[in-house]
Formats: C-alpha cells, structure tokens, sequence
C-alpha cells in the first residue's frame, strides 16, 4: 500500500452527539478539497451535565478512536470537550490539536467595544471558566474586559427537538438570557455547537446592537491558518466524508439533517468507544 | 463474618440517573425497614435517546454491580430499561427482577372507562411498544383497549432544571399533550420517572377527569408483594440507603433534591461501571 503524504490524510472531528455538524459544516465550507472524519459520541451524550474526569475519559477514547484511522489534525468540536481536555488530548497526540474555545473568545475580545463580553454554554463548560480564561489572558486588551456568563441547560434539548423559534424556544431564551441584555453586554459568545441553531430567535430577544459569535466560523478559520502554517492544506481532488458513531445512527441522520441539510450525511458507522 | 439471610439483603434499584428516586421515595413510603441500594448511571444519562443493544448493554452493567453488593431483588427503576431490558436481565440475575412498565400498565387497564389510554414516555420507551404490548397482554379487557402513544423528549431536561410549573413547561405539556386530550383519553400513564415531577402542570392541562398513573407508586406495591410471595420482607429494624453514581456526585445530590427533599440522600459514593 502508498504511504499516504500527511497532508493527504483526513482532518479528525469529534464532538459528544450532532452537535459538531456546525464545525464539520463551516470547515467543508471553507476548505472544500479536505477529507473529513467525524465522530459523534452519541452513546455518551450529552458531555455537559458530566463531570470535568469523566469528559476528559470520553475525549481520549475518541480521540484514540481517530488517531487510529490516521488523520493529521484533530478538532475537538464540542465547548465542553475543549473546555477541559485539551491539554490531556496534546499529551496524547503528536499532531496538531484544536478546540473550539480559543478561537470564539479571540472574536469576541476582537469585537466588543462596550467592554462587556456575554458566554453562554453548558453546565460543565460554564463551570470550567475557559471562556473567562481565553478571553482574559487574549492578547490586547483582554485582561480589561468583563465576562458575563449563563449555562443554559435547555438549549441543547430544544435545538434536537427541532424546536428553534417558537413560542418554547423563544420564552426559554427569555428566562436564560435576560440578566445578560439588562447587564448590557455588547458581544454573547455562543459557547455550545448547539447553540447557532437557535441563533435566530437569541438574536430578535438581544437585539441587532449584540453580536452572536459563532465558534464554528472562527474555528473553521484557525484551522484553515493552522493547516496552512504546518504545510498541511489538501488540493485539487473530491473530498471525502466519513462519519461514526457510537449508537443509534437512525437519529444521528435524522437530527443530523436538521444541522446539514437533506443531503448532508456521508457514510455512517457505527463504533464502541469503550474499547479504545 | 456472620452469613445474612436472603430477607436481610438490600433491594438493588438502578436508573440511568436521578429519576429512578421517585421509585426509591415510594419504595421507601411503603416499606420503610428495607435496606436499599440505589446506583444511577450520571455518565452515560441520558437512556432515552439512545438504542435498544446500548440501553441493554448499560442495564446489565448496572445489575451486575448491584449483583456484586448482594442483593435480594432487582428493580430497574427507569421505564426505558424496562421497556428494552428486562428479558437479559432475568437470564442474568437467579433474584426477582423488576421493571416500572408492567405495573402502571395494570393499572392503567384497571382505570379506564373509556377505553382509551394515553401513554407518555421517552424516544426509546415509546418506540419499543412495550406499554402497548404490556397493555394489550393485560387480563380481562386489556385486548380491546386503544392506546395512544406520545414521547415527550423535553420533559427529562424540564424536570432537571426544576422547570416543572412555569410558562415553559405549561406551554411545552400543550404541544406534547393537545393531541392525547383532544382525542379523549381518560387515563395518562407517566412513563417515564421523571415526569412526575411534572404532574401538576400536566394534570392542570389534561383536566381533572383523566386519571394520570404514576409507575412509581404502582411498583413499590408490586415490589411489595412479590417480596411477601418470595418471604423476601424486612421487619424490625432501622433501615440503610446507599446511593452509588457514575459520575457526577455534586450535580445527583443537587437534582435529587428536587425529588427527595432536603434530607432525602443517604451516603453517596462513585463507581466506574465500565469495568462490569
């Protein structure tokens, strides 16, 4: 068999469920040539009402999982994965490792000029302070700027549910986001894959002066920079997409389309992640 | 070390998180000298939206930890493993095995006038049939009754975040639940162990003429019984609650006092269930 260039080979996406499908989704769209492997760890999901150990387990066994299938890049697609495990994923690897956090809270820092930055995210991600972290130790001006955070527990839920704008969705983001629009935030980073889904209905509740930072964007152009700076950029053949999953692969398609539209969906396997 | 008698040994109830509590607080009502070890599977929570094999596989790991503590009888407290489960887990165990769907099946068969039942639960409860199936198998007019079926993927994360009686619950009960009252149900079965925590709202919303049934408390009669019939019963002493978690510790005795009350936990420990 060839040996395979390293930048022939695949970028690795995990994310704990669909959620990642927006990272995957503004990757394909901004470098259309690389191939692809995702993972969704949907017999474990969801990571985010989980403990910062337990997280950090399920990150190595996916991350082994891909490493396996040989791919160049690893993505951690999921706030609450990147949140606490990416310097266990760096010690483990010897490719280039990126998460999500990192480059959300460096928009935000670019973008704020009240001074006043919104983070919503799940229970474990909020928990962690990563986003406080990121954004206070940016370069320029952020050790000066105020952080406001919510974990907003509903939101992963609602957007399966396919329930994005109506009357649930809209109280829900009532009740989570009120305190954070009152306080004046000028920026809200939406610190969970899941959450661009509902982006729609959290933007007409802040407002058109709040700018909603989308990490899958900002992610997608980190990667793009990084692969570029390690001579890793793929060109000029079809790519190829591959997706797992560790359960239930009937609703990672259906939910899946809700994220890719009809036609998103490679092929799908199915994997147990308890082995790895 | 002095041998216990069978009747001595603790009842073994596992959910895959904090909703089995509702049957350990009925247990506990109606038998209160019985010793009771309750393991709820926080790192792999939740098991509604997972698969039949996945939701089997964690089920018997989670009896074979209980096995290991010695118990008299298994309850599997979680109308998901129920539905899926509890053939394997009756070929595995040589003790009485237990599951919340037949119960509150009798019940509900026991209730109607109309003949028509209403059932509620999660994804996989619903897709699996077995209330149909539990239903329709019952003695006397079980075979002629319409069961109408819903699942309700909103209600578990509600319940967690305690939204059980404000505008986002009542409007959520509404969208789930207009098509089972409009078609004239007079009997809800709860299926699933959370969602009587939100019982108020949905009895509010289905009118006081429909009878909701509640599997906890159906159980914890059949447990009951089957512990006289098999002179399994505890008499005479002060009894002990062990509480054992996958993950999580600080998040299961928060939400669990949701559902126990201030001083409803007993001793809480961690236990890695991958290993059974």
């Amino acid at each position: 068999m060839e040996k395979k260039s390293e930048s022939d080979k695949p970028i690795g996406i995990f994310d704990s469920g669909v959620g990642g499908l927006t990272v995957l989704k503004e990757i394909a769209a901004r470098l259309p040539e690389e191939d692809i492997i995702y993972l969704g760890d949907t017999a474990r999901v969801p990571y985010g009402i989980k403990s910062p150990e337990t997280v950090i387990k399920f990150s190595q066994q996916n991350a082994r999982f891909l490493l396996e299938k040989g791919i160049k890049m690893l993505v951690a697609a999921c706030n609450t994965s990147s949140a606490v495990s990416l310097p266990a994923l760096r010690e483990e690897t010897g490719i280039p490792v990126i998460g999500v956090i990192e480059p959300g809270a460096r928009a935000a820092v670019r973008s704020t000029k009240t001074g006043k930055i919104g983070v919503i995210g799940t229970e474990a991600t909020i928990k962690s302070m990563a986003y406080e972290k990121a954004i206070k130790g940016a370069r320029g001006q952020g050790a000066k700027l105020e952080v406001i955070t919510k974990s907003c527990p509903l939101f992963v839920p609602l957007a399966e549910e396919g329930w994005i704008e109506n009357p649930v969705a809209e109280m829900t983001v009532e009740i989570y986001l009120k305190d954070l629009r009152d306080k004046g935030v000028d920026t809200l980073v939406l610190g969970c894959t899941h959450y661009p889904l509902l982006k729609n209905t959290i933007q007409r509740f802040m407002g058109n002066g709040v700018l909603l930072i989308d990490s899958a964007e900002e992610t997608a152009k980190d990667i793009e920079s990084l692969l570029k700076e390690n001579d890793l950029l793929l060109k000029g053949k079809l790519s190829i997409k591959n997706f797992y999953v560790s359960d239930n692969p009937e609703r990672f398609s259906k939910v899946g389309r809700v994220f890719l539209g009809e036609n998103g969906l490679g092929r799908l396997s199915t994997v147990d992640l308890s082995r790895y």
